[in-house]
């Protein structure tokens, strides 16, 4: 799809230097602008790729603009971010333009309610009793099982799987195949030194507005439910094990794996690889930095942990300073 | 499906204490119990929950019974952690009703055998001259390549890939988008510095009672056999790679990776997050903690490690105890 | 499919020694050879093994051949290395005989072209205007959005889902379960403590030779695209989030993470579960230790890293062997 610079220019009411007529057909950075894209400038460090950007269009900051007429068309606004993020946003709405209806190659139990504007891809599977929500998206070779509720307007992208009885609030978007309500980990030893698996009969509830990242993995209750908590945001490949709960508006960035029944609260941050051990109780705001290990519960809010196992991490990153210098320490 | 109180304590003999007809539908911890729920009660700890706990019904210990009259109908054992461990088997069961028969929108070669009593879902492939073992349950979106032998008793979730040639024995259950006999890692470095791929002939054999976790891989060997032994239980997300063998009756939590051609022996446990170098022995019964790293053989058998690289875990944390002195030390 | 001794001796001109009518059907290590099985002997520590093998053929180095007549066949070579390679790449090539054509159980939109001698398995789905090129393999439950682009010779293998407008180059190979193209990791903080999505409207761009492992993941870029440069090989279990560009031939061990927008020059080596944050430069020639966290951009090329945060590899492992004594220290 191409569009010229007046019409993206209209949009927000900019103001073009150069050909209006000029067409684009995808967004870049500025570095890396080529004939074709839009490219936008808003921080003067980025000025000096000015003179070498071939892109056709540069959405800039007015206070920005170069004194000298150059090759790509400008459009002049007084915020070249908001200005970007309202193109993307109408970008992404042309993009993902929304489908309805059942795919003559998908299979939808009778029991199954699939309500209007709902559309669900081919090779996909709704079992028995499940509930898809208005307008939400199930694209192909996703599997549903039986007893699940989707609410409405949410994103299921290729191969999520989802067991039996979870519960997904509305406008959540779960990546490419997410796994949710998996059994729980949980496994009785026998004298014998085998194992005899307890069942895992709980499920998972998913609250409104959760994004989940591909190949991430939420387990099940034991008894009761996993519970993920509104606004929650989850990258790829975490695992999240049974009966956790994690509060709203937390998020965790990827590879990130929590141990069962620890309680996460809200607006928390985790970097990537961070480890939390079972049993747990993390409060509010708490922030963790990138491969922690949790291993006892935090007991104020707001902390910054840093280690594993972790502690305040301006202490850690002080001890890991003169950890650095033990080799010295040693000749003397 | 709703049961009443009446149904359950019959199941073990139970005495019933308020309504016998009380229905429920699901269980629950005794501190979050809601109508139609069923909670059970052991621990002296949570005896506080009684007055509050909103459930129909709640199994308790004999010993436990409160004096005055609650809501919630009881059914009084002598042993509720045996009765709700019998009860969610049940549940279980009734749960996971068994399938059989191949779905009309599967594809199975014409050379493979399906034993009487298994299920093979929609959108699910069987490849030639594999084998499914009686009564294995076959989700959906399930694929099983050429040459396959599956047992009998196995269920196999959404989204499972198992490739040529892979051995799988009775009872094992693996969890959804499972990968197992995906290639190995190995590549020959050219002088150009490109890598020439080194083919991976051998396949995966897992023996009986194993269950592997949700997006968990597990990669077949260059030549011969990976290895997982009779009832081992792997977590969500972990990596196994080309040549490895697990021992029987080894546990791994979420998110472990073990390097090519280590052998680990029986009835290990390792915490999440662990990681192991290849061509490495780890003996029966080590015990290895959360997000260690293991880079030389273990030599003795029941070792419990930790740090990485890994040493005796209370030597460790006594050395990770002076590590967060070190700060102060520097003042001095 | 079973071969006599004399059909392999031919193939890379060996001398027999024994039955040159014996058949085998599979590879195996000597230590573990059986009747059925070729095993290979080029390493004199494993000479051991020949007195007890039950392997029917082994392919041996001239100079180790045994003095007295043993039960296998033996084939003399001058490199038996070379030869099992070469009987590997011969194997590997009757076992993947490619085929051609779409499965009449795939859906592949109108628009979409499919180049002679591809291959398009059952339950797979291509959209719009996407092109699969020549010879390239689709294996069922696949999914390619709309607008990707998809080389000559590839491999796809069962569960691969590919988002909308990504390009991928030839000999590309990925794993079951692989995900290319889901959206980035892009919130920005509202005032009440909740997410707004950054619209991730990027796409990833692969070049030639790339294979993936099982269950890895690359992110769509947020502008742009995240760039896989050629030769790279990654392992199973990966997270390349998005805007990363990874340098030519560099190749990474299962379960590492690459935070958003890293650079990664060419030749690196990574081993297994390294974290490396956002925004960083690694230069070429990079290797970086199993476990290790990169906080920082690498300055120089060539350099061996380990610990998190990481520095020189032999300087930690210097500080970690006094960090050991840190327990006695304390005694003292």
């Amino acid at each position: 799809m191409e569009v010229t610079a007046e019409v993206i220019a209209q949009h927000f009411n900019g103001e073009i230097v150069g050909n209006p007529d000029v067409k684009v057909s995808s967004v870049a950075k500025i570095e890396y602008g080529k004939p074709g894209n839009i490219c936008f400038l808003a921080n003067p460090k980025y000025a000096q790729y000015l003179k070498t950007c071939k892109a056709s269009v540069i959405i800039i900051n007015r206070s920005l603009a170069p004194a000298e007429p150059i090759e790509p068309t400008l459009i002049l606004v007084d915020n070249a971010y908001e200005a970007v993020a309202s193109l993307l946003d109408l970008l992404n709405n042309l993009k993902s333009a929304k489908k309805s209806g059942k795919s003559f190659f998908a299979r939808c139990a009778w029991s199954s309610k699939i309500a209007k504007g709902a559309y669900i891809g081919a090779y996909s599977v709704v079992g028995k009793k499940s509930v898809v929500g208005k307008d939400t998206q199930v694209y192909p070779q996703v599997y549903i099982g039986n007893n699940v509720t989707i609410g409405e307007n949410c994103i299921l992208y290729p191969g999520v799987k989802i067991y039996d009885g979870c519960k997904i609030g509305n406008n959540c978007i779960f990546h490419a195949n997410v796994v949710i309500g998996s059994d729980g980990f949980g496994f009785a030893p026998r004298p014998d030194g085998s194992y005899k698996k307890i069942p895992q009969t709980g499920i998972v509830t998913i609250e409104d507005d959760v994004e989940i990242g591909a190949n991430t993995v939420v387990d099940r209750a034991t008894m009761g439910t996993t519970l993920i908590q509104k606004g929650v945001k989850l990258d790829n490949l975490i695992q999240i094990a049974h009966n956790v709960e994690i509060g709203p508006h937390t998020v965790m960035a990827s590879q990130v794996g929590i141990a069962g029944s620890t309680k996460v609260g809200a607006n928390c941050q985790f970097g990537g690889q961070v480890g939390v051990a079972g049993h747990l109780t993390i409060p509010d705001k708490t922030t963790i930095g990138a491969q922690a290990g949790i291993l006892g519960s935090v007991k104020k809010s707001g902390e910054v942990l840093l280690g594993s196992p972790a502690f305040d991490y301006k202490q850690y990153l002080k001890c890991y300073a003169m950890f650095r210098k033990l080799a010295d320490t040693n000749k003397k």
